[in-house]
C-alpha cells in the first residue's frame, strides 16, 4: 500500500507551512521579513533571504511606494555614506471593521498594527435588508475617514462580521435565520462597488474569537470563545488557526442535546438542544412558567443583579446546561483558554460558576489541569477586533502585498 | 484599544503560511519547489525564486549530495549543451514506520513517497515495559532494511505510535493507562542510540488518522478518525492539519458522558462515560449481564457474526452511542468524513448504523448535507501509513531539508 499525493505538498501534514506559492510573492516574501517591526537595510535582507542586492532594491522600492515599509533611521557606516534601514509602517495604511449585529453596528477605523483610530456605533435592523443596511455602514465609513483625519486612498481592506452562518470563501451569508433577504447576497460585491479593496466576511462568533485572541491571549493557539445571547455558538481556534470546518459550520454548539432537556423542542425542530435550554429567551421562559416576570435575556439579568434568587438560580443552570457541552468539546479539543462572550456572560459569576462547575466534574483531568475559563475582556470591542485582526493578517499575507505592491506600479 | 504583538507575525492568524523563518533554509526552499515532483532546469529555478545563479546551483549540489534530489533528464537546449533537469527523487532515501499495540508491532519500511518497501508483524507485550519492547522493536526494523535490500545508512526519520497519550513535542508518553512503566520515558532518545536520525512519536489514534487520510482522502482537510476498540478515541484533522491541543489531550472521546449511561461507572471514576458503554470490553459486559456468554469485543463481534440477535442488537446500541458524541462533534468541527476504526469496527454494518442513525437525526443539516461516515479502509495498515505519513512530513520541511544537508556536507 503505499500513499498517493506525497509528491503533491498541498496534500500533506504541516505544509501549510509553504501553502503560499514561493514563486508568487517577492515582495510579499521581503516584506514578510520585515514585518517583525524591526529595522533592516538593503545589505542585510540581501545577506537574508539570498536575493541578489538589485532585486532587494527593486522590492524595497515598490514596498516604500506601496506605503508599507519606510526608512527607519540609518545604520553605522563602514565608511562612506551610512546605508538607510528600512521598517514596517503599519500607520501609514487603514482597515476598516465592521460588527453588524441584529440591532447595532459598530464600525472601526483601525491602522495595520491593529489599533484602532476612530469608531462610531449606529442603530440598525438587520430584518431591513442587505442594501439599507450595508447603505448605511458604508455612509458611516466614509464619515470614519474624516472624524480620524485619514484619507480613503489609505484604505487597504475591510473585515465584516454578520451575525448569521457565512461561506466565508465567497462572504455570502448561508441561510442565516434572523437575517431575511441575505441569504446568498453577495455582500462582498456590494461593498466594493464603493470601496474598492479586498473585503472579508465571517460570522459574528469566529471574529469575535479572533479579536478576543488577538487583545488578550496572543499566545493560545487553542481557544475556545462561546457566544451566549439570543443564540448559543461558538469560536474555535484550534492549532493557531481559526476553525471553519468542512462546510464553515463549525462551532454550531447551540444545538448539541444536553441530558436535561429532553422535553424541550428547539426551533430547529429537535429536542433537548442548548440553545433551547440556556439562551437568554429561553432561560425567561423557563423563569416565565414559574411565575416570574421575564421575557428576554436582559429581564433574567436586571433580575439576577436584583438579588431575584429564581433568576439567579435559573442563571447557574444555564452555566451547567453551557458547561456540560463545554465538558465534551474540551475532551475533544483540549483547548487552553475558553472565553465567555455574549449579552448573557454580563451577569457577573452566576453563569460562570455553573460553567465551570460541570467542565471541571466533566472533563478528564489532563484537559483541565492548565485550562482557563474567563469572561470576555474585549467584550463590545470583541467583534470589531477580531475584524481588524482578520483583513490585516489578510492584506499583510505575501500574495495580498504583491498585489498591493503591483496596483500601486 | 489596540492589538498588541501585531509586529510579530508568530501571533497572527493565518501566519502558519510563514510560520518557518525564511532566513534558515536556503536549500530547503529550493527543494519546497522541487517536492511537486515536477523536473526544472538550474535556471527556471533561480527564474521562480529570484536567487542568484550561483546561489541556485550551490543549492541543488547541496540538496543532490543529500540523496533528495537526482538529475531527471535535459532540456530542450537554445544552443550548446543542453541544461539539466533535476526533481525529488522520493525512493532514495527511506524512512521506518513503527505502530506499536498492547499485543502486536507492525513495523514499516518506506520510501519518501509513502511507499511500503517491506513490513514485519511480531507479537510483544507492552507491560514488559518500555526497554524490551522497544529493543524487539529495534531488532526487527534492523532485519527489514536486509529484507528490503535497502542499507541503514539511507534512514532519514522514525515515526512511532504507542496506544496511550504521548506528549508529542518531547515523544514520551504521558500516564498512558495500560503501558506500566512507558510513564515519562523518553522513546526518541532510546531509539536514536541505535538509529541516529529524528524520531517523531504520537498516539495510535492521530496517526491512524493521519495514515487514514494519506491514503484515502488526501483532499479532506477535516477528518474524524474514530477508533473503536478496547478503549475509544478520536484523531481530529482540522484545517487540513492534525489537531492535539494544548496539552496533546485532543480527541479524547472516550469520556464524555451520554445520555443512556448515568448509572454506569468508568474506570476514569465518572459515570456514563462513553468508554464505559460502547467499548468492547463494555459491550461484552452489558451482554453478559443478560446473560450471553461474553468476555470480550472479540466475543462479541464473534456472536454477532453468527447472527446471536442480543448482540448484534448491542453492537446497535453502542453504534448509537457513539453516534451521541459524534452528533457533538459534527456540530462543534464540521468535518466532511468521518473515518471509523478499530477492532469493534469490523462488525460490518451494525455499529456504523447505529453511528449514523444518531448523527443524521441529531446533527445539524448543513453540517451532514455533505458529510460521510464510513469504515476505515486503511484498517491494520492505518497506523504504519500515518507514522510514515507524520515523518515524512517533518523530514520534508524545509528546516529538516536544510539539517540532513548540513550533515552531508
Amino acid at each position: 500500500m503505499s500513499l498517493p499525493g506525497n509528491a503533491s505538498p498541498s496534500t500533506g501534514e504541516g505544509t501549510e507551512a509553504f501553502g503560499q506559492p514561493f514563486a508568487r510573492s517577492r515582495a510579499g516574501d521581503v516584506f514578510q521579513l520585515l514585518r517583525d517591526g524591526r529595522a533592516r537595510t538593503r545589505a542585510e535582507l540581501a545577506e537574508i533571504t539570498g536575493l541578489a542586492r538589485s532585486t532587494v532594491a527593486a522590492r524595497i522600492d515598490a514596498l516604500s511606494a506601496a506605503g508599507l515599509i519606510g526608512p527607519a533611521g540609518e545604520a553605522v557606516s563602514s565608511g562612506g555614506r551610512p546605508p538607510s534601514r528600512f521598517a514596517f509602517q503599519p500607520s501609514a495604511r487603514v482597515i476598516l471593521a465592521v460588527d453588524v449585529g441584529a440591532t447595532h453596528v459598530l464600525i472601526g477605523l483601525l491602522d495595520l498594527s491593529g489599533t484602532v483610530l476612530s469608531e462610531r456605533r449606529e442603530s440598525i435592523d438587520i430584518s431591513a435588508g442587505p442594501t439599507p443596511v450595508l447603505d448605511s455602514v458604508l455612509e458611516l465609513c466614509g464619515q470614519l475617514f474624516s472624524q480620524a483625519g485619514r484619507h480613503e486612498r489609505e484604505l487597504v481592506g475591510i473585515g465584516i462580521g454578520l451575525p448569521g452562518p457565512v461561506e466565508h470563501s465567497t462572504g455570502k451569508p448561508a441561510s442565516p435565520p434572523i437575517m431575511p433577504g441575505w441569504d446568498g447576497f453577495d455582500v462582498p460585491g456590494y461593498v466594493q462597488k464603493r470601496f474598492s479593496v479586498d473585503v472579508l466576511v465571517d460570522n459574528d462568533v469566529n471574529i469575535m474569537a479572533l479579536g478576543e485572541r488577538a487583545a488578550f491571549w496572543p499566545n493560545a493557539g487553542n481557544l475556545l470563545f462561546i457566544k451566549v445571547a439570543t443564540g448559543i455558538g461558538a469560536g474555535i481556534i484550534s492549532g493557531g488557526l481559526l476553525q471553519r470546518g468542512a462546510d464553515g459550520t463549525a462551532g454550531d454548539i447551540g444545538h448539541v442535546r444536553v441530558p436535561r432537556g429532553s422535553e424541550v423542542m428547539c426551533r430547529c425542530g429537535n429536542f433537548g438542544c442548548l440553545e433551547a435550554m440556556a439562551s437568554g429567551p429561553a432561560v425567561a421562559a423557563a423563569l416565565a412558567a414559574s411565575g416570574v416576570p421575564a421575557k428576554t435575556g436582559e429581564d433574567v439579568l436586571d433580575l439576577a443583579r436584583r438579588g431575584n434568587l429564581a433568576a439567579i438560580a435559573a442563571m447557574r443552570q444555564a452555566g451547567r446546561d453551557i458547561g456540560d457541552v463545554l465538558a465534551a468539546c474540551v475532551n475533544l479539543l483540549n483547548p487552553s483558554v475558553i472565553v465567555i462572550g455574549g449579552g448573557l456572560s454580563c451577569a457577573g459569576e452566576y453563569l460562570m460558576a455553573g460553567v465551570r462547575e460541570i467542565v471541571y466534574q466533566r472533563s478528564l483531568p489532563l484537559a483541565t489541569a492548565q485550562l482557563r475559563i474567563v469572561q470576555s475582556m474585549a467584550a463590545d470591542h470583541a467583534g470589531v477586533l477580531g475584524a481588524g485582526r482578520m483583513v490585516i493578517d489578510h492584506v499583510l499575507a505575501p500574495a495580498s502585498v504583491e498585489h498591493l505592491v503591483q496596483r500601486q506600479q
